[in-house]
């Protein structure tokens, strides 16, 4: 049992939004391909993965590092004990050997995307959905039956701040979720406090609309943005302030009511552990939106939850980044709160499986073979054609 | 006055050397020319960097995001507000737009790779060395008149663990070196004991050895390994621990009488604010070797120097991880403790110019204009056919 190939392209997913932060006008992923020498129907079983949103594409180290490593393995060192399947974690060790300690960044993300197509095909091999395969292997067989789904979204629309806002939510909510999050940080506070309004207007209750500053403010910012958006109750505050300042982060934290959420650009064990021990956030009230695919993969992700039930923190109060349908089966098959989708932004990456129902803002699951990329229509022949 | 063309070129710099931590028989590096439209004595002014070593080549990095976002700013983005001269502050500010805030690694190479080049070139259209600048812009025109360096490697030698080192050792003595550090934590105690006592029987001094752990040990294993070193009184005890586990770090820091180290691993404002916030070092004693071309380049470096000033830190408490010429003048000019040295490792990137005099661990600095890698023998056909 080998690995053949691995295939790495770097597409573009440009679009005109912007966050707080950065715009998009020039994002990229990598999408990976894994082929094996395994024969299911008659094919050899191929393993797909591409990095969550943000970060770029990752093909220079993937190429130049990654690869070569698993090629160069023995291939005893890629599977388990049995030798009847990829082993994942021993393929992450491959990958990380002659990796220095620190700077977790990039890297974390090429190692992620190799991961997701790993666990793709180890699913595909055990011919299972990846959440049931999660849920034996780590949760004694309990999966979560549907998973909560909210809309990311909620960009700026130069010209129609308001309508444009509305009508997007309104999309997702005829699609059957009910929360949705929208970035602020990007223009007065006036102008945000008017979007939020808007939105909770939209979508209903204050409760289920989350604003995310994506790191914009500083400390003073922050807290000045709280007293204006604490009485309305919202689903959450989201990285108010730099994702590493574990200080300011904790000032935040202490000043609020309302739930904290951060975590997206925490990319390691390292430092998720820094965020438990110096970040102040409250495990009872807030959410760690940390993101398996940013951070070395799934691997490192389960290391990051047993990190974090020693410091209070249960897998239900964690939501990962990513909006994918990868990170829908670790949700279910690790008992997590739930999980962020993108219905319109970042297409075709973040859409769902054509077997998939959401409604209520709860999603069920999809029955194919691995994480089932290939039941995604907009998606898959993309991903097919990755091989050549 | 306009940047024409920005080549990078990956190179191996493969050694059969290790440390605790990882081997170094597939490292790269990045290589970089950045040519100008500027004539001097006849011809374009090219600025010339690359990257310390240890985290690999960056031509990922640098040729998708860095040179297309340098290459399509408007000209004077890029220069001073006179127009005088290419502004380094600005273009690493180009270089880091649309870049999400967290997940500082490889990404800081990169920007670090190419600023080292734009201080090149900005020191040669000035006609003046880098130190000299530096020192003018910084430092009231104060520069130190030779730079402490110290002599890095006591690798691992498979089969002669003793006599290879001292050979080393005593190899560095006779060019002019008076401190050495050595590799510590790949072996038995009790070998790396012996190993120091063999180091300190040919240096001279116990307190002109210094050891270092590449960050592999636990926070258990530090303190054994502490309470070993601690009677010989070592230079330094350098990366005990994971370098942003700053709880261990804060621990081992505070059992300790030996100066402790570290820094080489920590690449952002942010991370080496956190270092000095929750990593319980000691302004007084210890040392930092953050090192400006892993970490953002030289512009972020001076944030770094203030934010530490402001934590007690002065900065001739800094003595970066690096190795190179680069480095000397950034040790000069800003009035550091001193800077790493390679003598024979990573060669020929760690070489000094042609007209340095080294002598009782103090080496002269070059009269060229720029870095001075001209003045290289060495490694300058390399850097000089870069453009091809």
């Amino acid at each position: 049992m080998k690995i053949t190939r691995i295939v790495e392209k770097t597409v573009s997913i440009a679009s005109p939004i912007r966050n707080a932060f950065i715009d998009f006008s020039k994002m990229t992923i990598s999408l990976l391909a894994i082929e094996t020498d395994v024969i299911r129907d008659g094919r050899p079983v191929v393993g797909y993965g591409f990095n969550s949103n943000g970060r770029y594409a990752q093909g220079g180290i993937i190429r130049e590092r990654l690869v070569p490593r698993i090629m160069e393995a023995e291939a005893a060192d890629l599977l388990d004990q049995g030798g009847e399947n990829f082993d994942p974690r021993r393929i992450y060790q491959v990958m990380m050997s002659n990796e220095k300690p620190g700077g977790h960044g990039e890297r974390s993300v090429a190692v992620g995307t190799v991961d997701m197509a790993v666990w793709d095909l180890v699913a595909k091999i055990e011919g299972k959905p990846l959440y049931q395969l999660l849920a034996e292997r780590y949760r004694q067989g309990i999966s979560n039956q549907t998973v909560h789904v909210y809309a990311a979204g909620g960009y700026y629309y130069p010209g129609k701040a308001i309508s444009g806002l509305q009508e997007e939510f309104q999309r997702y909510l005829d699609l059957g979720f009910d929360a949705c999050k929208m970035k602020v940080g990007g223009a007065s506070t006036a102008d945000d406090m008017a979007r939020i309004e808007a939105a909770i207007q939209v979508v209903g209750a204050a409760q289920r609309v989350a604003v995310d500053v994506n790191g914009r403010f500083d400390l003073p910012q922050a807290l000045d943005f709280l007293r204006h958006i604490e009485p309305l109750g919202l689903m959450w505050y989201e990285e108010a302030v730099d994702p590493l300042d574990f200080l300011a982060n904790a000032a935040v934290a202490e000043a609020s009511d309302t739930p904290i959420a951060t975590g997206e650009n925490i990319f390691s064990l390292v430092d998720a552990r820094n965020l438990a021990r110096h970040g102040g956030l409250h495990p009872g009230r807030d959410l760690l939106q940390i993101d398996p695919v940013l951070s070395y993969g799934l691997c490192e992700y389960l290391d990051i939850l047993d990190m974090l039930q020693r410091h209070g923190w249960q897998a239900n109060r964690c939501i990962p980044h990513g909006g994918h349908l990868f990170g829908v089966h670790v949700a279910a098959g690790l008992g997590l709160y739930g999980m962020e989708a993108y219905p319109e932004v970042f297409a075709p990456y973040g859409h769902f499986a054509d077997d998939m129902v959401l409604e209520g803002g709860q999603v069920t699951l999809p029955d194919a073979p691995g994480i089932g990329y290939e039941r995604v229509p907009t998606l898959y022949p993309e991903l097919r054609d990755l091989p050549g």
